[in-house]
Parts: C-alpha cells; structure tokens; sequence
C-alpha cells in the first residue's frame, strides 16, 4: 500500500540572500537533494507545493515599478500564476538533477498551474493581513500610497512597513480531481504554488481576486482532496515547541489536536508563521482523522524511519 | 477510437491592442469558446499549446526597467516559465467559463509547466533570429544596446527595430512520457506554451538558455511524442495559399509533403510567418506518417465536418 504524502515547502526552501533567478536554483538544488530519500520510499508518493512570497513581492515590485499604458502590471492573481511558473519551473529543473544524481531519472516532474477557489464572504477580504514585498521606511511607504491608495501597510516586527493582502481561506481546488489522479511513483506533480492563484466562484466560472492565500492551509486542502494519508509541513525546525526559548521549553513530539487547540488557546505559537502551520496541520487532521507532521528538510531521513517531527494526531 | 489532436494557437488567439491581463482574457474567452466544438466531440480528446510573444516581450521589458541588485530581472527561460504560469492561467479560466457554459464542467483543464530540450550545437545559436518585445526607433535601440550590449537587433518591416534571440529546433520533452498519459474527455492538459522553456542537455541534467522556441516546431515535437493522430496548427486564415493576393492565389486544400516542400522552394510562404507553420506541419508528417492541418479557429466547425483547412499528406 503506498503512502500518499503532500509535502508542503516553506520559504526557507528557495529563500536565499541573493535574489537572482541563479542563486535561487541553487537553493532547490539542496532542497530537491533533500527530499530525495522521501520520493526513493518505495512505499510513499509526494506531491508538492510550495509558497512564494519573496518571489511575487519582487515581480510585484518590477512590475509596479514599470507600469505604464502600453506594458501595465498585472494584477495579482495574475502575478501568482507567473510565479508558479517561475518556481515550477525552477523546482522541475533542481528535481531533475537531484533525481538524476541518484539513479531516479524515471521520474517525471509536472508542475501545474493551480487555482484555489476561495469564499467571496471571507472575512480576510475585509482585513488584509498577509505580508508581500519587501520592506519600506516610512517615507518609501508613505511615497507608495500616493501611487496605490488602496493598499495597505502594517508595520513588520520593527524591520519596517509592508503591504499586506488579504488572506482568505481555500475551500477547494477546481481540477481536484485530475490533480488527485496525478500522483504516482513515476510522477511527482507540484501543485498550488504560493497556496494556488486565488479565485472566487461566480455564476459564469471563476474570477481572480487580488488576494493571497496562505501555503500551509491551501497544502492541508489538497491533501483532504487529493486523499493523501498524510500531511508533511517542511519548515526551519525539526519540531514543534511549546514555551518556546524558556527554561520550560518542551519539544513535541506526538500531540492530538485537542492538546495543540490548548496550546494555541495559551498563545504558545507565533501568528504568521508557527501558529498557521500548526492550524493547517490540525484542519487536515480533523477533516480527514488522518496525521500531519510538521518537521524540517534536514529531519527527513529521521521522519522516515522512526516518524520523527511534531506529529498531529486525532 | 479517440482521435488525438494537438491544438497549436497563434498569436492571434490571445493578441488585443490592450495589454492589460482582463483585455487579454477577454481575447482567450472567445478562442475558447470557438474551441469547444473540438472538445465536445466524442471522438476527439485535445492537448493545446499556445505562443508567448508579445507576454514574454512585455515581461523582460517590465523586468529590465526595474532591474536592481535587490531585485534583477529574470533571464529569458526563467521568463518564459512565467509567461505559462500567466498564459495558463488567464486560458484555464477562460476555459472553465466557455466549458462550464456549453455542459462540459467535467472536464479538467491542466496548464503544465513544460521544458523543451534543444540541441547546444543548433546552429541558431550562432544567428539569433526571433523577434521578442517591442519595437524600437533607432536612438531607443542604440540606448538598450548601451545597457545590452550582447543584445541582437533586426529591422522588422519598416516598423522599426526588434531585438532577436536564438530560435533552436526542439529536439524532445523531458516529461513526454507523463505529457502522454495526461489527456483524456475529461482532462485537457495545456502544455509548452511559448514553444516550452529551453533547456540544453547537461552531464548533471538541464541548463536554462536564453532562447525561444518557436511554438509551432515545439507543437509538432509534442504531436509527435504524445502521439498525437493529428496536428492542429490555428492561424488568422482558413487555408494556406500560394501566389497570394496575386491574380492566380490558390488556395491550398489537400497537399502532399512533396508538393508543400516545392511551393518553399518557389518562395510561396513567408518567413516568420506562414513559412514555419508549414515547416513544422511537414515535420511532422514527415516523422509519423500522419497528417496535419493549418486553419483558422473561425473554420474549426467545417474542419470537424469535413477536414476543411491545410491538410498536409505523407
């Protein structure tokens, strides 16, 4: 019986301090390199996705920066879906080398371009919360609302102001049922880059909306959907913590969901970044009654053999 | 028997004055719509692949006015992957719209990101001929060529200068395999837009190259690997002519291989043109013993009726 596992890789996958199309490959190099014993299992197949903040605040930028009437910017949904593109593609060919490298060249890498249907009720279109772009000083940031009015700042844990985006939920893919055929031994689709290109249903089709979505809730949806038996959350850390840098920090290991529901009522995990991925993990637990693990690149060989990460179970 | 088709567009399914994403969009709905006779025939299951020019020409622009050290444009396969996410996702909804509205919200369309190997060793390399971007005066080309100076500049029509990359010949798909599995009534896999991103054969895998391909020989490779019974080629025209808009024009109906490689050799079609549309329908022809056909999307009824359009015999 195989194992069908979503691994879902955070921005510490392709992040790098060089922003060219370069050193970004060489990042999924060691990525791809690394996610070579989970696709070698001969008991599991993966499918991956992947987020892409760093990348559609850059192209934004480029784009904002170049607009005029004969050569505008693309809206972001639009700009989501170039960077499934540039990511796919730059993942497809690390995967490449990778498999390669290690007798695996039988492997066929699809990476799709996916959209995620989200609730045109949600409550985030009327909060943005989601930060995309890079940082501004006040005067940069004040000089970017007089071009874009309608966008709006948060202040980023002292480093600056960024612009934030809503960020609705995903209540299901479109294809879900081609992308849940894909999957095999021999091939290893990448779905839902940066959460999907957001869309809202309407009576005619689907329409783009400039939103983000988040990666880790958008993975935890396709993995109920695509009916994987597992939910893999790739992230700095090998484990999960509670009382995080205190004497009474405590790593963990196996935790049902009503534990980690106390933990988050006690505020143990950062908003934006643990806590996100500690709720996807515990949706997909709870809608499926199957586990989700939340564990680091470096831990996969460990995760593999003994089940090793911050296990969610029912 | 499902007859399987490969479905090239040109220019002129996504090409408006409007380069905004919503003009375009618009301009894909209607080439949906016009494809669905095809998709709605019991007897037919579809891959299409599509041309990226003025997307691609628009996106370097974008990117080399707002190039930085923070944050630098992407090079030109890099681009080019982009340029599928865009393009396949502006065509998957407006797919969705023209399939949901005629009956068909079965059916699932995939746009996959798609490299396509070319040989180092093409000569092209050596002469770029393949007009991406804008137009330029000639003091505008002198001032990019300051920037560029690598950068490869033609005089296109009397409408001023264009700059020109390497144009390789496709020599295969690194994923045919899987590109072969996907089609099907219910899946209508969108692949090797913008002719695919061009990679080059390397001891560790593939390497990006700064090139494009042109999308009909790419189409023709593709028909051939996916095993397509039919290829496709979409244009502005029903029919290819010789001694066009001369007092004795023929349209061209059924045609032999021997017979279209006589009217090159008479000069009968233009370069970048017609020319290339004829070629890789020939190739292949050529190849599998099948036959292809070049007609407009207007005449796709009378094509499905009759086989009305080009149609190139062994």
């Amino acid at each position: 019986m195989v194992r069908r596992i979503v691994v879902a890789l955070g921005g510490n996958a392709i992040l790098t301090d060089d922003p060219t199309a370069k050193a970004q490959q060489i990042a999924l190099e060691k990525t791809t390199e690394q996610l070579v014993p989970l696709i070698k299992d001969n008991d599991v197949e993966i499918v991956v996705t992947h987020g892409n903040g760093p990348q559609v605040g850059n192209l934004l930028l480029q784009q904002l920066e170049a607009n005029s009437a004969k050569n505008p910017a693309m809206p972001l949904d639009t700009a989501v879906a170039m960077t499934q593109g540039q990511i796919g593609y730059w993942m497809v060919q690390a995967f490449t080398k990778a498999l390669t490298k290690n007798g695996m060249g039988q492997v066929d890498v699809l990476p799709v371009v996916t959209r995620t249907v989200v609730d045109k009720n949600d409550p985030a279109f009327e909060k943005p919360t989601k930060p995309i772009g890079p940082f501004y000083d006040e005067a940069a940031r004040d000089e970017m609302l007089k071009q874009y009015p309608s966008w709006v700042f948060v202040e980023d844990s002292g480093r600056g102001y960024r612009r934030v985006v809503p960020s609705p939920k995903p209540s299901k893919f479109v294809e879900a049922k081609a992308l849940a055929a894909l999957p095999s031994k021999t091939v290893l689709p990448i779905v839902s880059g940066g959460g999907g290109v957001p869309v809202i249903a309407t009576s005619e089709g689907f329409e783009g909306v400039e939103a983000v979505i988040d990666k880790d809730f958008s993975a935890a949806k396709l993995a109920e959907l695509v009916s994987a038996d597992d939910l893999l959350i790739l992230t700095a850390v090998d484990n999960v913590y509670v009382n995080f840098n205190k004497p009474n920090q405590k790593k963990l290991e196996v935790v049902t969901i009503s534990e980690m529901a106390e933990y988050i009522s006690q505020g143990q995990f950062a908003a934006g970044s643990m806590l996100p991925k500690v709720q996807a993990a515990m949706e997909f637990v709870t809608r499926t009654g199957r586990s989700a693990t939340i564990t680091s690149l470096d831990n996969l060989p460990n995760f593999l053999a003994t089940g090793s990460g911050t296990r969610i179970m029912p």
